[in-house]
Order: C-alpha cells, then structure tokens, then sequence
C-alpha cells in the first residue's frame, strides 16, 4: 500500500487515475493533487464538491477549498464562494503568499474575479431538485454528512514534498455563510514534509472540535505508525466528546507519512478511500469498522456493488 | 501567578478587573470572559480590536472573533463581519450549537441581525486618519501586527471549567475578506477543561501554521509544565518555519492550566499580558525575550512607561 497519492472516497479514483499519469509524465505533485481535485469538482454528479455541491438553506451552493504545501507550510484557503468553478485553484494560488492566505465569501471572490479564475453557476438541475424536494423546516441541528459521501481530500508525497488540496460544497442545508473543517488548516487538512500529511472528511464541527488532521500528523511526527496515528487520533476524540456528553457526527480521515505508508480511519461503518501506488496503480480500499476495530480491506466487486454512496 | 483569568497586552486590564468583578459576585467563568472582551471592544483607543479597530486595504473595518466552551470543546466564531458593535457575542452564541459554528461575512451579519445583536459603524475618525494617512501602494506582503498589539485574548479557569475568547479587526490594510488565526480553532485559540487552553496573538497566516493554541494544549495535556508548553510550542514552530526559509512574524501566545498555572511566550522583544490572580488581583506581566531566552516579569512603573504599545 506504498503511494504518491492518497484521496477520501470512491468518486476520487478517476481524479487519481490522472494525478497519478501527470506524476508519471514528470508533472509536480502540486500538479497531480491539482488535477485530482478538479477531476472531482468538475464532475457534477458528486454532490459535495463543486458543479453539482447541494445548496445551503437558501437553495445557493456555497464552496470551500484549501491548499497546503508541506515543504514550507504554506497553506491557502477559501470560504463561502459562490460561482466560482474550481475553488482549489484559489486556494492553491493563496498558498504562495506570506499575508492574506485565507479569504472568506465577497473578498475571496473578488480575489478570485481580479485573478481570472472562471465563474459559473454551480447549482445543477438536479441539485436544485433535491434542494426542492427538501423539507424546508429542517432541523439545522442535525445536519449530517450525507448519503455516505462528503469532503474530497487528496494528499500526494512525491520525493520529499508532502502537500494535500481539499474541495467541498460543505453541509447540505447548512447556514448561510457556515464554513465546515476543510478550509480550516490543522481541521480539514494539515501537511508537512518533514513528516506527512493528514486530512478529514464528515461533520464539520466535530472534525474541528479536535483539529483532527494536526493531531495525526503529530502523532506521526512522534513516531506513531501512520494506520495507528489515524486510528488513535480519532478514537481519542471521539472519547473525548462522548465523555462531554456529546454524540459525534460521521467523521473519516486520510494520512500517508514521508516514507509513502498510508492509513485510514472511520466510526463510520465503512469509509473507501483511493490509493495511487508508486507502481503506477489505483486501487480503491476500504477502512472497515467493526465495533471499533478497525480494518482496511481491498474490497471485492461484490462489496463494491453493495457499498451505498460515492 | 495563579490565576482565573490571564489575557495578552496590556489593553486588557480594565476588562479582566471587570471580570474578575464579576467571578466575585458568582458569575459564571463565560461571563467573565465575555465581560472582558467586551470591554475592549467597546474602547476606541486600541485599534486593533473592535470599535476603533483599523480598516482594511478599502477602509472598512472587519472583524473577527471566537468562543470555546472547555467543558463541551463547543466552539464559536465569525469572521470578516461589519459593523457589528460585540463580535465576541455572536461567537459565544455560536459555540452552544450542533452545527453552523462557525459563520463568515454575509452570513454571519445575517445571523447577527436576526438575533437582534447590536450593529453600528466600527470605524472612528481616527482609524479614518489614519488609513488616509497610509501610502495605498502598500507591500501587503510585508503586514505586520502593528504597534506591539493586537488580538485580544481571555482566557479563565473557575471550578472544573475553562474557556477563551478573543477578538479582533485583523491586520491592518488586509485584503478584503481575509481571516487571520482568531477564528481559526486551534491556532488563534483552543480550550479543554481537562487539560487547560491556550490563545495566541500576531501574525495569523504565521501562528495558523502550526496550530500553535491547540499545539500548547497537547503539550500541558502530555504532562509538559505551562509555561514550558508556550516556550516549547512556540520555539519548534519558528525553528521549522526557518527550517523553510520563512522568516516568521510577530507571535505570542498564552496559556492557563486546569490547576491555574499560567505561562506566556514570544518572539518579539517583549509581550505583556494580565493576570486575574484567585486573590483578586489584576496584575500585568510581561514575557520577556532576549536571545531566545524567555523569562516573565513584573514589569515596574519605569518599565510600562517605556513600554510602546497596548
């Protein structure tokens, strides 16, 4: 389970099928974790990221992005944007600056427009069916990652540069304005090349309450395993929020350390993520939880069949 | 120097007294906070945090603030929000939810307004003059946290409880719409009752990098003393940063543990910060740092005279 690349969810392999062909024909791994985003973003029949995302409350698709560069921490984000067709070039772009990294709604796409990147509608018809056949009275506190799928969240290691990009159109029916783990350094995604990258997908608000994707990083960077570092990391927030009382949403997490070990978690039953090996293959997996322990299988087509959601 | 309250600059001492008032009287720890955060934000003589605050690169004044509960690691913030007379209130409103935590701009505003929170025009004659007075060519690659302060940050412990909250309008001439480490969980503040918390001020795309509250609190948690854990955190972060390259910004953080032993840390000459000691005393005290080596003093009348800054 060696690899350049790794991405939360099934509808990542197309993206890391191409990330990984960019890494083959010399392309950066900033390239390859690029290309793989947008591949994802672009497709509209993924409906947490992008063309296609499911609106807020107020039926607008809203959309969050973040870009880290483990090699000098350099970490851009955006938050909020509306029309704006591939959020993670902003956010890539806003990684290279020292001040003024992190935009939020407006001021993000007036960067955005000032900077050439194209805009278009992002709500889809279908999106904005699903929006109508919503209850409009909702309870927006209990808004969960939906149908199995959410964030996508790429990390890459090529040589000795660690770096991840994440895209999402956050919670369906969410405030206006509401911003969730990803575009949240440390929360949705964390990378550095001296000792690897993290990042999570699932309910925002509970993702952050343990800056999950730092937490695992420094796990690694003390020595943990990297399967051990997502594991530990989640179950002891996890503890730790029930001890308050509080009953955790879906929350999932990625890692891959600086010698390409991958790992993966859930409390989530099932949690497929995407592998691009350094043999130059894509493979799905699955973390498979099972009471708590924790497994990664390389599911069977019948499995695959079976499993409901992106 | 054990404390119920401890809050970075020297601006924060009307509203620590203020809150210490308050903890005396049978006030709540939340209370406390609110109370001194509010106090600074209603004072148009600090321009950095509030009413008075100074303007961004068009000459509006956007703020940014944030609230977490210990008990539930609940955590609330808004950012980029105009014309907002108590962000801090909205972001301690906020931190009681499930989900929609955590709102930018427009939405924000949206929420503010319909639950009846006060709005008014920020931005003083003076902050006026003194965006005038600034040269519009401005380097916004080369903003620095200005005139030795900078966010506000409360941090108090009363019985088995700790909270923070901080807040601030950010760099001065940001681009619109930028967020700095404020509202950022676990960079510009982070808070667990069973451990203690920790709130820094600066630089936020610097102190963002490495997560630096939620980086202190993992070290009180793993048993390191407080005041170590500030030196500690705040020592490898810049030591990595260099590592890369990037000479690093002005940054000081504070912190409290769950036995009220307070700690502090920076990277500039000096940090003052108050303290509400469990004697009801406010007492200001001043991190300081020659060559790297870190040591906290009382400052005496000569020392504050000299002092430049809030």
């Amino acid at each position: 389970m060696e690899g350049y690349l790794i991405a939360t969810w099934k509808m990542a392999f197309e993206g890391v099928k191409k990330g990984q062909d960019l890494i083959r024909q010399g392309g950066t791994i900033h390239k390859a974790i690029m290309e793989a985003v947008k591949t994802v973003e672009d497709d509209p029949s993924y409906h947490s990221v992008g063309y296609g995302g499911l609106p807020n409350l107020e039926g607008e698709v809203e959309l969050d992005a973040a870009y880290m560069d483990g090699d000098t921490l350099g970490f851009g984000a955006i938050m909020g944007v509306k029309n704006l067709k591939n959020p993670i070039e902003v956010a890539y772009d806003l990684c290279h600056y020292k001040r003024n990294c992190v935009l939020a709604a407006a001021g993000a796409e007036a960067y955005a427009r000032k900077g050439g990147y194209p805009f278009s509608p992002m709500l889809t018809e279908e999106a904005e069916e699903r929006y109508k056949a919503q209850e409009k009275n909702v309870d927006t506190e209990k808004l969960e990652a939906y149908g199995g799928h959410d964030t996508v969240c790429i990390i890459g290691r090529l040589g000795d540069t660690s770096a991840c990009g994440v895209s999402t159109s956050g919670l369906f029916m969410k405030l206006p304005g509401r911003v969730g783990d990803s575009p949240i350094i440390g929360s949705g995604c964390y990378a550095d090349s001296e000792v690897g990258a993290a990042a999570a997908t699932g309910v925002g608000e509970d993702i952050m309450k343990g800056c999950l994707s730092f937490a695992i990083v420094e796990k690694i960077r003390a020595g943990i395993p990297v399967q051990q570092a997502c594991e530990q990391a989640l179950g002891e927030h996890i503890a730790r929020l029930e001890r308050s009382g509080h009953k955790p949403g879906s929350m999932s997490v990625i890692a891959m350390d600086r010698d390409h070990h991958v790992g993966a978690a859930t409390n989530k039953k099932a949690f497929p993520f995407v592998v691009g090996t350094m043999d130059g293959e894509t493979v799905l997996f699955a973390a498979v939880n099972e009471g708590g322990n924790m497994s990664v299988i390389c599911p069977d087509e019948a499995w695959i069949q079976a499993y409901q959601g992106d």
